[in-house]
């Protein structure tokens, strides 16, 4: 039994898949496999964040959620806190989407 | 420029992308544009998790999640409500994985 069926997936399967996938491929590396220490966590934002964070245009929505992860912090982050940091600039990132889409309509009024 | 350039995009960026297609890949469809009806949450439901949750072995999860979406429910689910929910049943899978890898290293063990 395979614990994901990838062929038959749907697009939001695929997502949680990969979201999956990539916590558990920096996780195993040191330490208990099933949480991100720090020198984990600075080399997944690093090999998977490194276009987003570069080209954010609103770096105090990033910087918060850095802040808020912190917070928490025991010095290791678990899947959970993995995926509430995901979460949170997913919304950042659709909120930067929806606020461009609606300049261009505004934009296309005033032309 | 594109808001998404997704040639260079990472496995997480990816992720976060797929996430944000299949909202407002339902979410158009009536309505406010950038919300889901309970018609446009039921047919996303329906085609993006029908694998999970007919599958899914933790049943009581996937039904506290509803339940929970239900509860802060004006009849319309923004994207940070769609987000916890992706959220939480990824949260769900992953116990399960680790779960299931647990099981198998005492498996291992016992034989």
């Amino acid at each position: 039994m395979s614990t994901f069926n990838t062929e038959n997936a749907s697009t939001l399967e695929s997502a949680m898949q990969l979201m999956i996938q990539t916590f558990h491929k920096y996780s195993g590396n040191e330490g208990d496999k099933y949480t991100l220490s720090k020198a984990e966590l600075k080399e997944m934002l690093t090999a998977e964040l490194g276009n987003y964070l570069g080209n954010a245009q609103d770096k105090d929505a990033v910087e918060k959620v850095m802040g808020d992860l912190d917070g928490n912090n025991d010095g290791e982050v678990d899947f959970t806190e993995f995926i509430i940091l995901v979460g949170a600039l997913t919304v950042a990132c659709n909120d930067f989407f929806q606020e461009y889409h609606q300049d261009d309509k505004k934009a296309a009024k005033t032309e």
